[in-house]
């Protein structure tokens, strides 16, 4: 099955937005087995639409086009279609009840222009959009079946996920060419790409039927299977052995898999032992509480967070003694310690975790230059531990590496069996 | 003058990647005046990739191919090349040069893989890549001209900005049809955008040379506008024109323009009125402190943040008293008022700023639901202030927007002219 994706607006042409509805199906279909062999970015010029629309059905089975569905003047890819498929526009009566029900709900009086929504090409299938107005519409042309759906993502993916996979799954259960396709994503910190890159190289040929890929979602790497075999067990099968090899070589610094975020891990390790945190952070400003908060529930084990950005405060808040910061700096072991203990004892926590550095792009000393983070934590019962990283690259990148380090830490102290509390 | 972006990569079809190169690009091209009329985007299968080339070349005059030009097996894009053009690849002695020197530079032994780059379509053009291995290839075929560039995004925009914008911009100024085009961003927050439609809907017929678009960026709306006409300077005047109108109907509403970020704009008011600041977030959870601190520079004006996660951190580092907590909860008018007052005292700072509020997706109550906010604003010599908002949708909306409406008062104060510290 050749399956192609056509997306049309001004805004994809100049720059102004990113397609991030096409990744996102790309990937919904690659589950299903199906790789999309291609993308096409076209601008609001009637003969251009027309003549993509043409060319993607003269070579796709399934096509899904997107954006000019709307009510304004700039809306004119049902025209298009129209156009290529050598037939009039026709206002459909569903499509204007739908439209008129739409309106009422929302207590606004319907625009004369919210009719041109209605008008589909003669011939065509409409099927009701459950969050927007303009339909979903479904055209045969060439050899190819067309489904057009708004550009805006929230409606985009609802009809994709809702009416256009269904149907292209049902469909792939006639294909004869079938393959069965099973992926996995394992996602790594601490490990640089080229590196996962070479770890990896002796496994692919004992799995001659997994493909192995590498992506950088930085501070993160993520390695990707994606197992090929003609039947689903097959191809599921290949798959488990290839994660349990990798598994196997990189441990721990495999955080999670697939959709699991990062944040997530280190919230669920923390409940699951019963642990409460604070944090202090300099350099990296807050990020590591509001990663940490970003996560629903978060209260049960976040209790605070000290964003000591002068000296007074991390005095203040995270109990540094001056005379620390007098003989050693706000950017050194001694510091990074005394801030994690600190807060740990002003928030009453099981931890207390502590960021300070250079972030960039001025400061730093000699021994210290920017990029140099020096990371602690504190915990109930065992001796405070502290590392210092040097991180290349700008202030950005210093403090998400930062904050990562800092929570690896942690990580890693909880994966190892942390004393309860 | 047509141009065309050509990207290569499975990731780019299996939803691995979102292509953010070709945004950067076509804006790049569009401050030129020009426009892009397509983006294709085609997965690592060599038919393809040279039936794409075909296409493009019969097509467009400037064509941007990335991706593919590597050293393993799946790098193919230039064999591709030789096969439409239907010459052969030829060893080209300056980039096996280039190699050595790059790989001898960074102390590693050149793989003979290595020397698959420097294969290159016979006849074809080489520059080299200042950031990394692959050159640049500039190949006539058809009407077209190809600029092959790495799909790696460092080496993409460096080859892309430094070599290719140039030839396009002096091929440009040949070209008998070229108009020319002016644009400017207008960045806003607190104004829906089917408010700014609507506002804008009058400007429309007195500015026939502009073109009003809108893109939302939440938790800011920006309007854009784009004017075409004869010679650049009728389209800066049309610009300038429907600028200043822009600006006359959103006030302060529009913070800033083009690539201007929220966070500098708050900095920079700050630091021009040598006022300090102080936070102290609930719901947000450090997401105020780190997007300020992001800003380079920020210790000059941010002293701390408290991240006060807890009841009793809200005691400690904000100063609220336990009777406000008892009597009116940790969600509620007086609290937010005591925690930008706590935290300013605490911090000895012009400002405090606080935020607390149900981000969702459980509690709130019957009176103050998830969405509810509290953002406060102490200030030096002046009463403080506090205001309520409601914010619909999901933990990540309601923080974001929670954060900007604390910062939106912090910024019109500071535009309404301060009391200078």
């Amino acid at each position: 099955m050749r399956v192609e994706l056509l997306c049309t607006g001004d805004e994809l042409v100049t720059g102004l937005i990113t397609d991030t509805n096409s990744p996102w199906f790309e990937a919904r279909l690659f589950e299903l087995g199906v790789k999309v062999d291609r993308i096409l970015l076209v601008g609001d010029v009637r003969p251009d639409i027309t003549q993509a629309l043409l060319e993607v059905a003269s070579r796709a089975d399934e096509v899904l086009v997107s954006g000019g569905l709307g009510p304004t003047m700039d809306d004119f890819t049902l025209e298009c279609a129209a156009a290529a498929a050598g037939v009039p526009l026709v206002e459909d009566p569903r499509v204007v009840e739908w439209l008129k029900e739409r309106y009422a709900q929302r207590n606004i009086p319907m625009n004369p222009g919210a009719l041109r929504m209605a008008r589909i090409p003669q011939g065509a299938e409409v099927v009701r959009n459950p969050v927007g107005s303009a339909p979903l519409v479904i055209l045969r042309l060439g050899r190819a079946r067309l489904f057009f759906v708004p550009g805006v993502p929230r409606e985009y993916k609802a009809l994709a996920e809702g009416e256009v996979l269904p149907r292209i799954r049902a469909a792939l259960e006639k294909d004869p060419e079938r393959v069965a396709r099973s992926f996995r994503l394992l996602r790594t910190v601490g490990i640089p790409e080229s590196q996962l890159d070479a770890a990896v190289a002796p496994l692919v040929p004992q799995h001659p039927r997994v493909v192995f890929g590498f992506r950088t979602h930085a501070p993160e790497n993520h390695l990707k299977l994606m197992a090929t075999a003609p039947s689903q067990a097959e191809a599921d099968a290949a798959l488990a052995a290839a994660e349990a090899a990798s598994r196997k070589l990189f441990g721990a610094a495999i955080f999670g898999s697939d959709e699991e975020e990062y944040a997530q891990v280190v919230a669920r390790l923390l409940t699951q032992a019963k642990a409460t945190l604070a944090t202090a952070e300099s350099c990296t400003g807050g990020l590591i509480a509001q990663q940490l908060t970003a996560v629903s529930g978060a209260s049960t084990f976040f209790m605070g967070g000290a964003v000591s950005y002068s000296e007074k405060m991390k005095m203040a808040w995270a109990g540094v003694p001056a005379a620390v910061l007098e003989r050693h700096t706000a950017v050194s072991r001694e510091t990074a310690v005394a801030m994690a203990e600190g807060v740990r004892a002003a928030c009453g926590t099981t931890y207390g975790l502590s960021v300070t550095g250079y972030a960039g792009p001025t400061g730093g000393t000699l021994e210290d230059p920017v990029g140099t983070v020096y990371c602690a934590l504190a915990a109930e019962g065992s001796p405070t531990r502290c590392e210092r990283f040097s991180i290349m690259g700008d202030r950005d990148r210093v403090r998400l590496f930062a904050a990562t380090s800092a929570l690896e830490l942690l990580r890693h102290h909880l994966l190892s069996g942390p004393s309860a509390s």
